[in-house]
């Protein structure tokens, strides 16, 4: 068994009260492909701009994380800036920069369409469309999204969860998606949408 | 067995995605004596304005609920405005204003002074240390209280440490109070700051 993961690889700075840390390690498809390698071979489709330090995925390549369709293009690379407090389940964004995440298409190339295990990290619904568009014969996809997506592309996300058989958000984000408070509720609402199943995470407290 | 709890008696306007209200009734006093009396005899100290309306607590003194220490003075009670967002369990506070809260000071009748069961709701941990003072042989007490006052009010609040067997704080408040991440270890740092036990609440994930 193989996963292909569509995500972005970033650069994050981030305050908390206990310290900070300047253009570090981040983005969805680089945490998704640093667990799912703990398990299983692992594709990444993704861009970094040409300010990247690759050394940062070397431990990835180490565990056998594929990395030919990480794209380098000419410009920076996608950056987050966010504070957390003593709750350190929320997060504040700061400053979200797209730089080279801004003009990307995904492309597969022809071993990645061939995947039947697809993880839709958290990027643009639109672009998360553009790589089920690509692959020939997925049996499992999972999909992520978050509140910016929830609000700014919504009809977009709506096309996309019919194509979904795991959706996995967080509770705040379903009952965003649902306009429903009760998590249960919001969860079904998500089904009613098209999503097959639905995985609420629940950030430290478990999912 | 019986219950004294000492804590604000609010006015409270809540906005959420969901819906809003306007001042209605709040206060950890109340939200305190409201759980409580399902299980035992409550007895509430604190303070409330001639703005109050009274018949908002009808349903505790019919769940047996002893209000009689309960102060009834000249000027505006106690309020509290906030929003929360999608996460329900982070609340925004928009405004606070203390009103008879600001000359309150906890005045516990002959009965009071004879409980054995205190639980300090959370107020300024100067008036939960002038309510130990009143005290004749408390068995048991416990003490809430928030980031407000962990950051405003440290000094007050370690001198209250020693005196409480319970200190019930939810995970933000830890890390803050300890200035630790990892809740174990700042439960553990409260521990040594004096409090017997924590109990780390997790809003909606239980405790």
């Amino acid at each position: 068994m193989s996963l292909l993961v569509v995500g972005s690889v970033a650069l994050d700075s981030v305050e908390t009260p206990f310290g900070r840390c300047d253009d570090v390690l981040g983005g969805s498809g680089t945490y998704f492909a640093a667990a799912a390698s703990l398990l299983t071979k692992v594709s990444v489709v993704g861009v970094i701009g040409d300010d990247f330090p690759l050394g940062d995925l070397e431990f990835l390549r180490r565990r056998g994380v594929d990395l030919d369709g990480l794209e380098k293009v000419a410009g920076k690379t996608f950056r987050w800036r966010g504070r957390y407090g003593f709750d350190l389940n929320t997060a504040e964004t700061l400053e979200t920069q797209l730089n080279v995440f801004e003009h990307f298409s995904p492309r597969l190339g022809a071993q990645a369409r061939r995947a039947e295990r697809i993880f839709l990290g958290n990027i643009d619904p639109e672009l998360q469309i553009r790589v089920l568009d690509q692959a020939e014969r997925p049996r499992l996809v999972c999909a992520d999204t978050m509140n910016y997506w929830i609000n700014s592309r919504r009809a977009e996300l709506l096309k996309l969860l019919p194509r979904v058989d795991v959706l996995m958000v967080n509770d705040s984000e379903v009952r965003q998606l649902a306009g429903e408070s009760n998590v249960m509720k919001a969860a079904h609402a998500a089904q009613r949408m098209g999503a097959k199943s639905v995985v609420i995470k629940r950030g430290e407290y478990g999912a």
